[in-house]
């Protein structure tokens, strides 16, 4: 378990830099303690390449979820120096801080935080279990809040040549298909109804026929089918959706047995690579509620979208590391990534996704070195014979 | 609000043996309180004919529900007392205890009781509210707790000529259509399956695509769809029923905005006058779960269903009271009724709904008197005018 800025991450992080000072990188650590390992280029001044991924995990989780990926960037980097390569410009290794929202409740702390993209309000959200602050964290580490607090850019976009961030698949795409890796084509966004409501009326269950219902979970029930219906023509017509309704509930104070329920609350969830998708399944749950709160006579409240972007993987970039699998395979990312945040500052990203078994955010994530050596080289090639 | 053996419903029954009294009518209370008022027939041991309903009320209920028919069973037999009518043999109104499971969860403890029909474990079960159990209940009341103990019979079923129950009706109907009153049909029965559960898998709502999901309130909703669209069917092709799932909901614990839900609990509860009906909706619920469990890769687990048999209203009776109604109307009972445990015992019974506002369980229950006129003139005159 690596808590973000607790002792399971700074162990992390010690563990990787020891390494990179094995192999001979140089070492820098930024204000907010991402940690950089650089193999020298022969132009100390042109743009460099990052690898990356963060070294935190969510509470419980697994050996491979992020970390994978600051390891498979070493091990590129080492075959390079082994191999007595000098590159033309810098290539760095990034060990990314608290990527994970499960412990501050605020995404991409390291990755928007380099870029000085952060909320300085969020140096007071508070580490789930212990109640730390971040800002508290951060100097209990040794890093300097001022950073965030003045929005400071510790990184240049315009200074990167790419950024590439290996990372293990977190769904079971590449398992079901037998598959050891595959490129990204783009980071899913999201549109998400946070606290979606629809309002009917308690009636008895035996006394109230469907002509006079106002039953809410009737109405709920058409709704969740008909935007599973509008999902499947959406992918059959070739769009990159997924649709989710992972809270739903009824009121336990108030719901029974033989009640008509008055009353339902849950969530929307669309995420795609693709924004105009979810504007367009965003609007057409508008749309549906409002027909459908007619029908049943209920009245749908669902509220504003909390919205986060989608990010496209650089098309060039795909395309050659397509050319360097003997599996070529594409496919989304649907949960986020530092990738994404890269992405957004305009600077070339690609990912590469890795087998793994069982899901992430769990101990039981299960990546085998063979599919770590796929994607392994495939990033030691691209970076032997980076498009320029 | 009247509880059951308490205060509120034992000041109900003093108010009406009191006025019983005043009308000078005979009284008797049975060994478990159940209130007697009778006007003695010309051949005291000929069949007598019983027009009763209960004096509780739910927590919070109203004013009608139950007591508006045991008044308007007195205020008939005040009319035949005014016009000097003396009948052929004893017409009584019955003040019937307990009706409403909302004190003990234990249904018609009044009507079952003097039939010797309940389990006598019901005499430990505790009111809620106060926690007392129904055996003190009763010694508070000054009844005999024995009689249930021994299923003891206060009442023979071969005695009685008939049953009669006006009631005001718990649904929208008879207010949405501008009639005063109707006839019942029959009492809808239940099939509840009441801990049903569909077990899927947890999983990450962005990462994990369609085909590889074991969602479990997609399936859910799929369920409970394809059950709407069956009561359709079903209502078109002639049949009496209801459905409702009242209860529905994702586990608090550890469902979250962006996880697909492993786990759904909720209530189906499948209402008719027609057994077939039940029987054919209950299987219906089974093959559909079966078959959509494969189809979502999810579980469902139904569970065993509750059942409560429907009871038809007694032909006869319905049809005189039909040609007694200016509107003549009919519909049946979505709620239970303690007309519902005297036809079981195969006494001719038959129920007159009177229209009332805001549906019942609520303070605002509201029986017009003019509808109240109506149904209490056509149980005069069926009294009148009795079929032999």
């Amino acid at each position: 378990m690596r808590d973000s800025y607790g002792t399971g991450e700074q162990a992390a992080h010690d563990l990787v830099r020891s390494a990179a000072q094995g192999l001979g990188l140089e070492i820098s650590i930024d204000a907010i303690g991402n940690l950089l390992m650089t193999l020298p280029g022969r132009e100390r001044n042109a743009r460099r390449l990052l690898i990356g991924s963060h070294l935190d995990s969510v509470p419980q989780g697994g050996n491979y979820d992020g970390a994978a990926g600051v390891v498979a960037g070493l091990a590129a980097l080492s075959a390079l120096k082994q191999a007595g390569f000098e590159p033309a410009y810098d290539l760095a290794v990034m060990g990314i801080r608290a990527e994970e929202s499960a412990w501050f409740d605020v995404p991409y702390i390291g990755s928007a935080g380099a870029f000085g993209l952060l909320d300085p309000a969020c140096l007071s959200v508070k580490r789930s279990g212990d109640g730390l602050t971040l800002e508290s964290a951060l100097i209990e580490r040794g890093f300097d809040p001022e950073a965030i607090r003045s929005r400071r850019r510790l990184l240049d976009p315009a200074t990167l040549r790419a950024f590439l961030e290996v990372h293990i698949e977190q769904g079971p795409t590449l398992v079901a298909r037998g598959l050891p890796a595959a490129v990204v084509t783009g980071i899913r966004g999201c549109r998400r109804f946070r606290h979606a409501r629809c309002v009917g009326q308690y009636d008895h269950s035996g006394a109230v026929n469907r002509a006079y219902r106002h039953d809410a979970v009737a109405a709920t029930v058409a709704l969740l089918h008909h935007l599973e219906a509008f999902w499947v023509e959406q992918e059959a017509a070739g769009a990159d959706l997924v649709f989710t309704a992972g809270e739903l509930y009824t009121d336990p104070a108030l719901h029974g047995p033989s009640k008509i329920a008055g009353e339902t609350r849950f969530v929307l969830d669309f995420r795609s690579v693709s924004e105009a998708t979810m504007d367009a399944v965003a609007a057409e749950a508008r749309r549906a509620a409002a027909r459908l709160g007619e029908e049943y006579r209920v009245r749908f409240e669902l509220g504003a979208t909390s919205d986060s972007p989608s990010a496209s993987m650089d098309a060039r970039l795909r395309e050659r590391l397509m050319s360097l699998l003997d599996q070529p395979f594409e496919m989304p990312s649907g949960a986020g990534h530092d990738a994404a945040v890269f992405a957004k500052m305009g600077v070339p990203t690609a990912m590469i996704f890795m087998r793994n078994e069982h899901g992430s955010h769990n101990p039981d994530e299960a990546l085998g070195l063979a599919d770590f050596e796929v994607a392994t080289r495939a990033l030691l090639r691209l970076l032997l014979d980076f498009p320029s």
